[in-house]
């Protein structure tokens, strides 16, 4: 299956395929300096399937973890490329989740002032997520994403097969973004966790998720308006994120979370029980007044109001204004304790 | 004068005008937060004009010098934005040389993925030459512009009337450039040198060779071809650089130096006396071997070859695939001592 991304010269394709690592150099060029960048989470055969298809291939195994995000690792591996005499004809291959891709994305677009990238996710979360969007960046000073560039890759390699070694937190935690997409834009994927067991349904899963992603970011390439929608649930999510130290809770988590307050009453009736089959948390003991207070400092905000997204029936979304503090009710939903302050 | 660049949704103005510095604010919104960065052997009243019409304006003086272009200060630079709470929204200005332009461009490239840029050159050859082109970057472990970007500032500003405090040595490296374009692609541009005094025409030599260079770039965005021919002199130009360890002579001597050897001998006639008059160095005390070794390690060199710009008469120009080894006689014509090694 070939999703093609319409961005005019930074067009690409994304292969999602069973199987597809083992015949990564049919889609990939990798007769040439390869540099393949992964993580000691990620299991070292996915690296080395693509090195040796190589002819000049390098692995770096970075740290697991959000830590490695950062412009000391970045500088690492641009020396590492330099030292291994990389040209600009050569390229870069992300092996891994979020991190791995978007840390050696935003290395591909500075190495020489860019060459080719791959991405090959491996975890759920980032085969849905990350693997569109153009956005590369590392952490700085505390701040997700804030230094990086719009680079697109030359192709995504998906290849469900690999999802086969995560934990089911993990697999639950890149679902929770299908729900969102799911949500706001697509009755019959929503329909699908209702339905199946979504592990059996995976492959359909990430395509419609993908297709979801891929017309909001072909519309709106700059992060201009539309791509708010992919915002959803995130409102409420990030502060939570926020609040718990980025420790108790996985991203999925807390978007799930954030996504509750923000349906309507017959919509949520819907989603618990989707969240619940796929173990995703419904409660979480939360300070209101904090994870309030959260989504007001955050830098989106303008004059107490916050742009957040609503949706009042599936596929369908609403994007409004509305006071922070308004926002405590809704928090209080999903606050274990329930209204209790 | 209004030259505007046409890239697309990347389009530009330079604006080139006399006292432009002190209606900067007609040109560029600075009703915002504002990071003007400049360095230390910049004249710090240009930095303080911008400064005086800024709402929330910011100056960063690096230390003047190639050294200060590395991904230290590219950090800093990003932490100290973050510390002031720049937003997407909010602005980059570089006043001041090639290296202010090309960091401080790369900084605006990556916070945030991206905010605007303003570049404000100050230097004859930034205006001339590094204005242009999209390219901004750092050097990394002893490679020039090796880590960066292709990023349009949103507008550039040239004011002439800030060459006034340039020695005359930093006036000649810049116009070396000049010269460059005016053998390559226009003749007349060639006479003004050969006619006039050229700082009595010093608008004019800009605005002829942003013309020529425009016109290069908006048919060669991402170097694929065409741009090759702003490297004429550079060839043999950079292998001095490199062999004098970037001490004894500036970038604009070297290609003075390096263009000699690509000329015929009826242009050479004309070249020279241009090069003397402009105190720009014809003969150089430089080891023959030494600099076609350099030439042969560039990393451009394929089997021996080096692709090199020539030209025969002016206003034209013929790119050549050559063995480095014949160049040997080409440098000997620039060696201090003539032919003997």
């Amino acid at each position: 299956m070939n999703i093609h991304m319409n961005l005019g010269k930074d067009s690409y394709d994304i292969v999602v395929e069973r199987g597809l690592l083992k015949r990564a150099s049919e889609e990939i060029n990798l007769q040439r300096k390869v540099f393949i960048v992964t993580d000691s989470g990620v299991p070292k055969e996915y690296a080395k399937e693509i090195l040796n298809q190589c002819r000049d291939g390098h692995i770096f195994t970075i740290a697991q973890g959000e830590e490695s995000k950062n412009l000391k690792t970045f500088e690492t591996l641009l020396r590492e490329m330099l030292s291994y005499g990389f040209s600009r004809s050569d390229c870069v291959v992300a092996v891994g989740g979020g991190v791995v891709g978007d840390l050696s994305g935003f290395v591909a677009s500075a190495y020489m002032r860019g060459i080719e990238f791959y991405n090959i996710p491996t975890t759920v979360l980032s085969q849905i997520d990350s693997s569109i969007g153009g956005k590369v960046a590392v952490d700085l000073d505390g701040y997700k994403n804030i230094i990086g560039a719009f680079y697109q890759p030359s192709k995504v390699l998906i290849d469900p097969d690999v999802l086969k070694t995560l934990p089911p937190r993990q697999i639950s935690n890149g679902l929770s973004e299908a729900v969102k997409m799911a949500i706001t834009c697509d009755e019959e994927l929503f329909e699908i966790f209702e339905k199946n067991e979504p592990m059996d349904s995976i492959d359909e899963i990430i395509i419609k998720s993908l297709n979801i992603k891929k017309s909001v970011v072909e519309q709106d390439e700059k992060e201009m308006g539309l791509r708010k929608i992919l915002n959803f649930g995130h409102t409420i999510g990030h502060a939570i994120e926020k609040e718990t130290g980025f420790s108790s809770f996985y991203h999925g988590e807390c978007v799930a979370l954030g996504m509750i307050p923000m349906c309507s009453d017959s919509l949520k009736a819907r989603l618990i029980p989707v969240l619940e089959k796929l173990s995703l948390p419904t409660k979480a003991d939360i300070n209101i007044d904090s994870v309030s207070k959260a989504i007001s400092h955050d830098k989106k905000v303008k004059d107490g109001k916050v742009s957040a997204v609503f949706s009042d029936r599936l596929g369908s979304f609403e994007i409004k204004s509305i006071e922070c503090d308004s926002l405590k009710d809704r928090i209080a939903l999903i606050a274990k304790g329930g209204n209790s302050r």
